[in-house]
């Protein structure tokens, strides 16, 4: 894949910048419960691929400029609240009633590190916080209300939760490789919390043109459809050095994939017409970091 | 005791108001996903006491007037959001990784009635349900923003998630009866969310006098104080039947109490001076729903 040029300087700045700022919120919390906040500065760690925070600023980038200070720091307090929420998801996701994981980011899941009721109760703490983050946003309140509709929304039974609900339903069940059930699962689980992410950064820079909004939103769930179709693959071709996390975990548990469904070759295709969907829907981001991860993300191998 | 006037038939009329409004909001997630509808269905059944709803609701009245139908319906999704955020707290608290309790409200508890990943993902449901309804409490924006923040603060590592760490934590640790513990457990696992409640109720009143909002948090926490107290008292010396809960749970699992550590008969007086000392905070209250409320916490029997 050709990158846009400064994507991987980009890339590694606000990766960064999103980390320390992580790190500040989690540590700040470890007065209120020590063990508590240790497994918050755990979860959230460097070491994951920020994707959703960094499409949350780029999308913001988009419509506002870096340059725009204000709404900047705007966006990175609402990324790094998507990458709370994503985060609690994944943590409560791995618990041994879910889908039962010992291995995440390359390291131990955090009821592996730690015990379940702190594993629970650190995915309630960063849930929380993502809310908690939003509301305190440097925006009109107007605008920061946008921000918490549009997480609760992806957040809710109507997204993350049924998408896991509908995960663990069906797992083992004979309709494996059902490609509109797999898609449907996606979406729920993965699509809307990335579409959220750019939403967020669209509505945070208040751009002059309201239309943006919407296609960022629409770009998203092209981009998370692809995002989640490579990660399907990813479990079956790659190997948990790679990955950070068990891999062929999903063709053991029966688990039903976009890849199992259709093939591998023609999974990573699909991908691919899926970020170049995204594009279309955001044409004035060619040549950008925004573009750059829509490809990072069809093309990535971890 | 002696409640005032009209004291019952209010309870009983915006109980029901609760009752039935939660009831809508669970129902309409059925459609989201069946399993998990049903169970947000079962877990805000009717049955509960309500404290916390009936706190805000009449912590509005006190402010607005009950007859103000805007910040009227607007107080009721405050108190549905609120009764969300407290019916998680215990669907996750009773999962067997936590304090593994089988009854509550008299019936299963959620992952008895249907399974731990269902009792997990419809706790997380509840919490951003919570927020979910006050992003779209219509008051202006900043007024649901306020009551955002409040409620996300006594939900946080500083309020439910450290009380019920806390709470776990030193269960069984040889210094069960040190008060100064009980009491700050109280505070972080019960108070805060029961001053929530009646902050939100006077935030969204948007009353003249703004002191009045930072009076009501006073007397939550001194209510939730006398509400937590009582629990304890009658954690020793009810029976399941007309709790609905299992009791003697706390002794059992070597858990602090404020009775155990001071005895039930001075452990009830220190409850009736917590709401004693929520009427100083209040005085407005006198001969109101919200007085008689105050009563009931620190004389009921279940």
């Amino acid at each position: 894949m050709t990158l846009p040029a400064g994507f991987e300087r980009a890339m590694a700045r606000d990766r960064d910048a999103v980390d320390a700022r992580l790190q500040a919120i989690a540590t700040a919390r470890v007065s209120d419960h020590p063990r508590i906040g240790e497994a918050l500065v755990y979860a959230l760690a460097a070491g994951g691929k920020r994707i959703r925070p960094l499409l949350c600023l780029w999308t913001h980038d988009l419509c506002a400029g870096r340059e725009n200070a204000a709404t900047r720091a705007a966006a990175l307090e609402a990324a790094c609240a998507i990458e709370c929420v994503h985060t609690y998801s994944l943590v409560h996701d791995d618990l041994p009633c879910m889908d039962d994981d010992d291995l995440r980011r390359g390291r131990k899941s955090l009821h592996r590190q730690f015990d379940e009721a702190t594993a629970v109760l650190t995915g309630d703490a960063l849930l929380t916080l993502g809310f908690e983050l939003l509301g305190s946003v440097d925006v009109p309140a107007t605008v920061a209300l946008e921000t918490i509709r549009v997480l609760a929304a992806a957040a809710g039974t109507g997204g993350l939760i049924s998408g896991q609900a509908l995960d663990l339903e069906l797992t083992g069940k004979p309709d494996t490789t059902r490609v509109e059930v797999v898609e449907r699962i996606h979406e729920r689980k993965t699509a809307r919390l990335i579409a959220a992410a750019m939403e967020t950064g669209a509505v945070v820079a208040q751009p002059g043109d309201a239309g943006i909004r919407e296609r960022a939103r629409r770009a998203g769930l092209m981009a998370g459809s692809a995002f989640q179709i490579v990660d399907d693959v990813l479990d079956m071709t790659g190997d948990a050095a790679t990955l950070g996390k068990t891999p062929g975990k999903d063709r053991q548990a029966g688990k039903r994939t976009y890849a199992a469904a259709v093939g591998t070759a023609a999974a990573l295709e699909a991908a691919r017409e899926r970020v170049a969907q995204a594009l279309r829907e955001l044409p004035e981001a060619a040549g950008t970091p925004l573009a750059g991860l829509f490809d990072f993300v069809a093309e990535r191998r971890r």
